[in-house]
């Protein structure tokens, strides 16, 4: 997989991409990560990358033809390069798309100021428009980031027995159950019994319960969407928490 | 504003914190951003800050001691410290939260890793947990980037009038228009007639109908709690975009 990030804070990215698993899985070359400064690609003297906007309003626009020849020098026309605009306009990025993602051989990841990028460009040369969440970024490089660390997690080898990609939140849509390490007994505060039981069906039971608890408490939006097994029915009727899940999923 | 950051990979945060905005807004000492290493209050001899979990299951859990001792390090328990755990289990981060944070004095950001904190510490010492969106990290890091990025610019002094926090996304819940600058014509492209008008009017009710539409298009969610004043009603409907609105209201 390459991932390719244009942008005109080259640095900003340097410390994320060389720490912890993304380094690693650049080391062991199941990744190739290049940065391209989009201002290399400016035509005027000032090297400008940005420009006021048509129609006045705060706020700079970045401009089309660095971006255009920023693009161009890292994917042709005819190259399999998906092109991804990191925007608060873009469709919400959860992990199906990550696993979508995960799927490409060559990824462009192109980090817009936050006043956007000129439409022209963006209706030209864009295949997919991604925004992290509802929130105002002064750029898209952490959201590049974020892309880079969720995508690559997922590609075969990068993950040691440690990490773990198999159980993971939103891997179902519930949330993880509550976890405990040693001590035992931590300022007065014990582990659950059940854990400490060897009982592997209850402990297994015990942790959907918490899940779904904690899912119903704090997210019941991905509750809504969630299937079930006959055991597992069974096991939220005992519990008394099948009711509340139905309620959710009519409402819908 | 003070952040302090608690991780176990502290120079994956290096970069982020020195660049563009964030790095203005220290050297203008409007926030002050800490990072304090987990692993330096670890208590046995290797330095352990994650352990496996009780009742079995893959990864690891973070320990409860050495999160614990960190967090004593930067904020006592009088103190006004507000204490943040980013997590994939949290409340969902937005621009509401990102504001509501802005005003707080003290924000100790907890990067956990992936498997979770212990949860005997996660009761005793998290006043808040926040997830950035529904997609698996490896860690909290990136996530406490988000969070550190989206509230210092909002910090009074910390954006100069070229960035503008006014009419940003999400303070409305529109997405927005689409941005034209220079050139006027791009590739055989040209900027659309309305914005060379000079009509300030026309230019926004051109821009206010193009977001609406961009809105209903792209995230027709963020449409269905909105609210629009009377001007604004007589405009959708004479564009006939009002019923498609109300369609989605009344959905809800």
């Amino acid at each position: 997989m390459i991932f390719d990030i244009l942008t005109i804070f080259p640095d900003l990215l340097e410390s994320p991409l060389n720490e912890s698993i993304i380094r690693r899985a650049r080391e062991a070359e199941k990744v190739t990560i290049r940065i391209t400064n989009i201002r290399d690609f400016a035509t005027d003297k000032h090297s400008m990358t940005d420009d006021r906007p048509f129609g006045g309003g705060e706020g700079m626009v970045m401009k089309p033809e660095p971006l255009t020849a920023a693009l161009d020098s890292v994917a042709s026309e005819k190259s399999k390069a998906r092109v991804v605009l990191l925007s608060p306009q873009g469709r919400q990025y959860n992990q199906k798309i990550v696993e979508e993602f995960s799927h490409e051989e060559h990824l462009v990841l192109i980090c817009g100021r936050y006043e956007g990028v000129d439409e022209r460009f963006r209706a030209k040369s864009i295949d997919d428009e991604i925004s992290i969440g509802d929130y105002i970024l002064t750029g898209g490089e952490l959201a590049a980031m974020i892309l880079v660390d969720s995508v690559t997690r997922l590609l075969p080898g990068v993950l040691g027995c440690t990490d773990s990609a198999e159980k993971d939140t939103f891997s179902r849509q519930l949330l993880k159950h509550p976890q405990y390490t040693r001590p035992r007994n931590f300022e007065g505060e014990e582990v659950p019994e059940v854990l400490l039981s060897g009982d592997h069906k209850r402990i297994e039971e015990y942790r959907f319960l918490e899940s779904v608890t904690r899912t119903l408490d704090r997210r019941p939006d991905l509750l809504a969407q969630e299937w079930f097994n006959k055991q597992e029915v069974t096991l939220l009727k005992k519990n008394k928490l099948y009711h509340k899940i139905r309620a959710l999923q009519e409402e819908q």
